[in-house]
């Protein structure tokens, strides 16, 4: 089969033998599978994974011969395998387990291939009302779910979220079902854009911004992310950190005692809770759909992700 | 009157003049006072401030024009002097009042002096019962009760208190009555010993320590604190910082995000709390007093303060 790998450099196989699906697990054909940004961080060499990448996608199970009523269904998967068993899955938190597997990232072959395995436990039929390009969302939205995991946030909140990438995209848009009172800062007035048409306040970067938020969520994957959102907060406020990037940040911690301030980081979130952000369409993924590349032609896909100004990147298995 | 006065150096003045109460505010004649890092940080120049240093209090009422009913009262008070109608003031949050003056820190001449002016509202009728060496703990025993205002910490926890310093030991103290799983790891013997009298589970910093916390409270004062509360933290757990101290740290924050831990920053806390805690006794300063100095030999007090090993130096007005 063709497999997009990375092993310090990015890759199409074309004779990878298909996985064998492992007890439990079950044989998926993948459709579409999405770039995301920890994608190319891999692919910089910062995660220290090499096989094969992807943990966004939308496919069809092949086999699954311990969940046969999966076999032929259109699924999405979350991409934690996880134990079940210690002390952290047991607490309700297998998204930390400490000796899980992750899709694509960590110890476990990625979708970006035309099958690759998943615990069955871990998919998500999706209704036939949802086309592929809207599917091969549901991780990233979960991932913007996840904050509303975590955080309570009020109507009455002034909540800001730093970043426009794809998924401080994605987050706003979550956000503002809160009718919280919400502005997205950004970079690129293209993709605020987005966000303006939807009702969403949104200022550049340079422009002024007066009062305090309650809530910041820092979405940049920048380092300066932190400190530009501490600047916004009120005392006693919450920030949410989304974003990971390598390397260390320089940070004056005596400002989060006198002020106060509650830091919260958020990671994957809740499949079910996406896919019905998509099912009613409350949530809009159409516009952040920049291309659409074979799987053939996936080193050019890499290429156009990283442009700036580029949000999402799909690969088509068809 | 006398005054310990720092203008970037700390001197003993003689001949300062009392100050005149302002409206609303009472004129304190100082009995003890406390030391503390921030006292000494102040010295250290730090914090830009000039004037009369002190903040942990204990004296009797002089005059109150606008509350009569506390003179010859003998009162602890709070020490952040609020202007109660902004924002954060309704919000109910005065500590973080944004035009607050702090005594003996920020534009409020402090209480180690024979005299000093605090806001009436500020100030707490001691009961007979408490010993002026036990009430003028209250402030930091405040700052300790404050961890508990902003987090559950349930009984089935396992928290670990970082740092045997004068605030960590009121921090482990407080934290034991709620029934957690606790541990304290220092530097000091000596120190930890005052805690393992009281039950408490002790560690040197050089020991080591098997599985992980779900609640750490960072109180070294130390820019190394942050780092090592992590280590010990479990996937989500909880990073409470009491620490300030000069200085900007070097950050991984994706661990933060990766492991979804909140940070939660915390400053001055609730009084009558804390004075419950000192009536009743469940909490016990006397092993924490090593010194008690003459205001006259207030140089020599803070010399002392700083020495290795040194827990509260006391400043007498008698």
């Amino acid at each position: 089969m063709r497999a997009l790998w990375f092993d310090g450099r990015l890759q199409l196989q074309t004779d990878t033998p298909p996985p064998e699906p492992p007890p439990g697990e079950a044989l998926i054909r993948t459709q579409l599978a999405g770039i995301c940004n920890t994608d190319v961080e891999i692919v910089r060499g910062y995660k220290g994974f090499s096989g094969i990448l992807g943990h966004e996608f939308v496919g069809f199970v092949e086999r699954a011969d311990s969940a046969p009523e999966l076999v032929g269904r259109r699924v999405v998967g979350e991409i934690n395998a996880y134990c079940g068993e210690c002390a952290t899955c047991r607490r309700g938190q297998p998204t930390q387990c400490p000796s899980r597997t992750t899709l694509g990232m960590n110890r476990r072959h990625g979708a970006m291939a035309d099958y690759f395995t998943l615990p069955a436990k871990l998919l998500y039929s999706v209704a036939d009302s949802l086309p592929d390009e809207w599917a091969v969302f549901v991780e990233p939205l979960a991932a913007a779910c996840q904050i509303l995991e975590q955080v309570t946030i009020k109507p009455t909140d002034r909540v800001v979220v730093l970043g426009d990438g794809k998924l401080g995209l994605l987050v706003a848009q979550v956000l503002q079902l809160t009718g919280c009172q919400l502005l997205v800062i950004g970079k690129h007035p293209g993709k605020l854009d987005i966000l303006r048409r939807r009702g969403i306040a949104t200022r550049l970067v340079a422009e002024p911004v007066t009062g305090y938020a309650d809530v910041v969520v820092e979405v940049t994957g920048s380092a300066a992310g932190f400190a530009a959102a501490c600047q916004l907060l009120r005392p006693r406020g919450m920030l949410v950190l989304k974003s990971t990037f390598h390397g260390d940040v320089q940070l004056d911690l005596s400002r989060l005692v006198v002020d106060e301030i509650t830091v919260v980081g958020s990671r994957c979130g809740p499949f079910p809770a996406a896919l019905r952000l998509l099912e009613q369409r409350l949530v809009d993924v159409e516009p952040l759909i920049h291309a659409t590349y074979s799987l053939a032609d996936g080193l050019a896909a890499f290429e156009r992700a990283v442009e700036p100004g580029v949000l999402k990147v799909l690969l088509s298995m068809a």
